[in-house]
């Protein structure tokens, strides 16, 4: 009863796997595990039951879809978990068994099997962000003199670099790379604290186990358990929406360059990449659809996870048990993004003649903003706005440079010479300081670099 | 690599099978029999092709995991599928293979597939929800004349009755019912629009050859393709989202009289359900918390699908991927939700001696509204507030009933005769017209009456 | 302390007066007004009471910030307005004041007012919609050989109709028409349910009174008070929303063709319309960047209410205090894109010739589909791919017609004559069914005419 | 046209003045001063015309309705606002005039005045986050010892203290507050890019304007500017709706505590607080409504600001024109949770009686937990678990304590001598580490502490 198929547009086969039954289980499985021998370490539990119940958390050994199926009428998967694994512990050993999940509560199994399914999507997040950063470095250098359309509200504007443009995107990517690392660091903590969150089956023990748990797990240990505060949990989650929000800008750039019309960039094709069933001609947006698709997902994503945070007093109804799904296809999301837009930016091609004939497309409609200016002081804001309008119109209808309609009329004329006016036409010359921003966008010390972590 | 567990509290395990593998690759397949089929009909392909291609469209030839990390690759599952369908057809007989997804677009048989597999859904929910409401009638019914506290902002307020809170769910359900109906029935139409949605590849045919495929499906025909027109879906995930709703409004009513320290009403307990793995006195409110969370997830995923409606021009660039996950988790929430309010419903104590009492507890503060009423006319409205107000705290200081506390209170004992006080007393006597409104909310014809339906 | 500024790409300027104070202070002074007739009619007041307390019951005579500012203390306007409206009638007659707002409670006044706002509102929707239902039959009918460009995921594809493309708008957005008048109709009811829903103050004249409010405001009778039961009125934002995302649609299209290197279309200009403080050559797609904010913002709206829907008992503790503001911005949205969009479309340029050229520019590679088809049964699926994805590469590099470069190719030559081949290019000719879908989509009987309704 | 009624419970007094006209007229005026006193101080215009357009630059010259209503027709508020101080300004000096706004674009003058609103938004959030911190700190340390029940799912659990359960909202309070630090520090940057975010008309010299801008204004200087790169802003607002899903848990707590059957706490009444208008007994959580009002619409829209991210090229088309209404909105409900949640905190009663007589009315049953592990481990978990759940259902039923019950069970009296069963029923020996969590909560240091914020 897999559901590979309906999901198989939101989800690379890595993050599939991720959040398998074989995963998932063996995550719960290593809190028990991990929970066992911490007992065992301060004499709550022999440490041969701790064994026992060590060896016999292993995965392979339990039905996923039978505990699933239980999970529901339990309202956690902990409670079936722990049953199944307290007979096969007890088949061998009924001693043993009797101390399997002790002082433990469902939700502290099921809290840190998901922190322990997180932490390994942070070590994927972390492999594919770094080889996205340096493909758009990369692209960012190589082209810091590529001029290339600005477009705003999707019309022509002045010119802009493609170096610069890409440094935009490297630029947001890093941050939320940054912000991700601190989130990430705060919501990676073990959830253990018993019935109540007071640890209270264990007397005074408690946090001693719960440190070492941690340890086990390679896990931080919080201040307090965190049944009903969900807060770092949902910053690292708004963390992946946000980072989604500026992939699905990268996606949706690259998809308009991409227009037939306009032909600036092309995703790489690849095998089996981006070609249509009837239309041998088509080279679709493949990345930049399935990241758009991740973008469109995430903030429904995220704002179910807020809006569950209101969880009553120790333990939720209802806020808690709509968390897993939300997590997993967030989670899914954002990885499924980073590794699409890792894989464009890899392969992307640039095509700088066209950008360059884009430009001249234009007749210098363009540079009207530098005209406007230099008019706008000799003659008043008005005119010069009502003249140059009727300049461009004039320009695009009689399909002529703008720098020669210019040229023609007298008042205009009187202000600018032509030297100046040639000026204009060169998109080159038309940049301010477009590749000071570039650089200064390049220049932010890389996340995770140890300098900036360790100041956090 | 099945994700069962991480989903195990998002869908019962009929709504799970529906988006297995299984059942969406058969959906996509039945397309392409049907396809087969109807171009046959018409002579397009020979009917020994048709046959051909309908007798390998069976699910369990194909591979399900290698089509869907495929997908990702091509961008929609129709490719993959298509291309192992054309195989399997094509090692058996190379003609016919060449007739497979004729004159169809990738996006037909996903969309169909979906439209396909909603039919189903569609089955199930009305099949629950008639027992939801059959229930919840017999409740409103049977409980007529249990009177319970009303409360507003979740403090105690004038008595209302068991029954009419019951109606008043039942009436809220089964208005959803019914507009589900009628978006369903909307829906549910057949997607075949070819590349471009004018089915061109097929010249005149396209029309003929689409309601076949209707016909064949047991699907609608709509008026034209509607790749990046995805309203009539909206409407329904709406109307899904809308009912979840208000089962969460009756999960979260339920699960506030479960309470300890209220005690009204309790779900069935049934095997497996409610407990806890170390608490052996809970009943916990499973029903309603799997319920609610339905409610926490469904408006995200309403918004994830609205918000992916703006799809560009003949095929969209991410609205349409981003789908088919949202539409299998509204669908599994709603079915859920559906099911677990049933159970509950099906299954409910009603403590009404709990409720009398609880309404005891008041002292008849609830009954302040009357007096209010009475004196506000008598006295002028500021000084009877003043005077209610005190007699209110007084009475719940020294642990009176409000009627004693007012009856010494020589402005109001002038207003108020003794039995007039009495009466404030009896919650039975100052219902209104509770039950009036009980019953007009029964007296609705119920969804699915085939009056109702023919009219739409 | 207006917030107009922070609207103004919110709201047109007939929407921000519906939600404003003096509009709201109206509706709440209405229901009150409404309420002390009702009451009189019955008896339970005197006729001149009730004509007291109507006649105070003008929105000039009352302080709407100060009413503002108590209901953040009340937790609700209904209870600083009825205590204004109570001050100002006992002013004069202070008899008459102890008659105010008898029987109802502070809910009943604001859900009543806001149905009311909601009435007006409707009543604008209806006639914005029907100008640009008549715009879009217009461009319909006017276009319906208009060949352009297909396209997919944003690439060339073979050819549709102009025609084709608006009726798909069009039979969209009269979907949703017809929806939200089912939804209204069901929505538009009186409120009127007193402290707990039952009116037990009003003893058993409960349901006459609300009849004769309902009757008195032109609003429909419903079977029950609904202060937490808010699936009407979710239907009716639902639909506003499903609305909201067709017209989101028309508008990504719109932009999209706007663009300086397709130019098929150009939305209207007008004074101070789409024009750039510094770039006298922008013409900015306004129209469709308010409509695309307004389908940005309004799937977050729908979630904020159905998440709000799990309202508490007989009155809710938050989710009803969330719903005036959603309730407001997502009505002033709708109605914001309906109206962007009937501008847009009752100007439109259409640039028929830029289509033609659009389509030539792709050397008839949108044709390959055909191609496709006819190869792939002659030479076999994979063999007929391979081919024409040769040709097409071909016909790009060298910037030549495919059918010149197919015509090339030996095995293809053999299967297709010249003139099929020339027949590829004719894009007029490759059109299917694309007419008689826009005629399909056309015929469809306008949202409100008299039979439709009548059948609801 | 104001409409503060329509969102009275949506906002205090200060965050609609924060919001209002006046408030973000002058917000925009104040950057286009900066922006010419910067352009001054560089010679690029004459000093004497910047100080006619800073001299010109106040809000109450214009007429902010009329600015609004442009801004519909331009796209955005900032043609109008440029128009009319060019006119203004023109009126005294027509030479300073041609200098207004030169060289800057209209969203960097919005951009800019948004963030200048949300600098005064962060020091009013720091100074109630101060407040209720303070509060918390105060309660969380008096009820140390206060005994309460522990509550999951709604149902009675072992013990916590009410120091603990507070302590539990401040840490997540001071998480979200440390969090928000940090991301407003990183939002608060100027926007000034001009036309295509290169600064072209100023040549070389704009990015030593941007920082005498950031300068004049009191904010930093990014690396570039950020018109379509949101993820700063997303990160903030992402923060506030963190916090506010943690104001809402803990509004959440307090109204389930205030339910009169629970009666554990009350919100404070004060002046107009809480009221009903018919019911004079009634004492409503209004702080807690409100704030819940504000955790329902915070996430839909976080959603709304994640989904515009995707904003086109150098300037958006939708996206941005989202903005200004959702943060408006967002920033106001967080606002107001926290204000309604600092008065709540304030003013909280605590009802240490009552949390005992909860306690007392479980007979004890909430100890099962601890009797479940010391019997599971001397009879095996099944055999303890059927014996305690008889036991507690007997205790039930009985209305007898738990401990009398177990005392009467041979097979349990064998493993508990008497002592150790009336320990289970002191709740205050049942407390594990809930002090040492308590505490541990309590020694975070306060965010805004220098230290903290120096090292991020």
């Amino acid at each position: 009863m897999a559901a590979r198929l309906a999901e198989s547009l939101a989800t690379t086969d890595e993050f599939a796997e991720l959040f398998s039954d074989e995963s998932v289980l063996q995550a719960m499985l290593d809190f028990e595990a991990a929970l066992a021998r911490a007992e065992a370490s301060v004499g709550i539990m022999p440490q041969a039951a701790a064994e026992k119940i060590a060896a016999a958390a292993k995965a392979h050994f339990f039905n996923a879809t039978a505990i699933s199926h239980d999970a529901l009428r339990a309202g956690t998967a902990g409670i079936p978990l722990v049953k199944a694994l307290t007979e096969r512990v007890s088949a061998s050993d009924s001693a043993a068994a009797a101390f399997v999940h002790l002082g433990a509560t469902s939700q502290d199994v099921a809290d840190t099997a998901l922190v322990l399914v997180l932490k390994r999507a942070q070590s994927i997040f972390k492999r594919d962000l770094a080889s996205l950063e340096t493909a758009l470095h990369g692209l960012a250098e190589k082209h810091a003199n590529t001029v290339m359309l600005g477009r705003t509200l999707m019309q022509v504007a002045p010119p802009v670099t493609f170096g610069l443009k890409v440094a935009g995107w490297l630029g947001s990517i890093q941050r939320s790379h940054r912000r991700l690392n601190g989130s990430f660091a705060d919501a990676l903590v073990v959830q253990f604290g018993g019935a109540s969150g007071t640890l209270a089956a264990l007397g005074q023990q408690g946090i001693v186990v719960g440190h070492a748990i941690a340890h086990e797990l390679g896990l931080a240990y919080p201040d307090a358990p965190w049944h009903t505060h969900r807060d770092r949990l949902a910053a690292m989650l708004c963390d992946c929406g946000v980072l989604t929000g500026s992939l699905g800008k990268m996606a949706r750039d690259i998809s308009l360059l991409m227009q037939n019309e306009i032909g600036e960039v092309a995703e790489p094709g690849g095998t089996g990449r981006g070609g249509s069933s009837t239309m041998p001609h088509k080279h679709n947006p493949i990345g930049c659809s399935l990241t758009l698709a991740a973008a469109y997902r995430v903030p429904g994503l995220v704002a179910t996870f807020l809006s569950g945070m209101t969880q009553e007093h120790e333990r939720g109804t209802g806020g808690w048990q709509a968390e897993w799904p939300t997590v997993a296809a967030l989670v899914q999301s954002t990885g499924l993004a980073i590794a699409s837009m890792t894989e464009v930016a890899e392969g992307l091609s640039v095509n700088s003649e066209k950008m360059r004939a884009n430009i001249e497309a234009t007749h210098g409609s363009i540079f009207a903003e530098k005209a406007m200016m230099v008019l706008g002081q000799k003659l008043g804001r008005d005119t010069a706005h009502k003249l140059l309008e009727q300049a461009t119109r004039k320009s695009i209808a009689e399909n002529r440079r703008l720098s020669e309609v210019l040229a023609e009329i007298p008042e205009i004329a009187a202000c600018l010479d032509a030297e100046t006016l040639q000026n204009f036409e060169d998109p080159g010359k038309y940049l301010g300081v477009a590749d000071e921003f570039r650089k200064r966008l390049l220049s932010t010390p890389k996340p995770g670099s140890p300098k900036r972590e360790a100041s956090k």
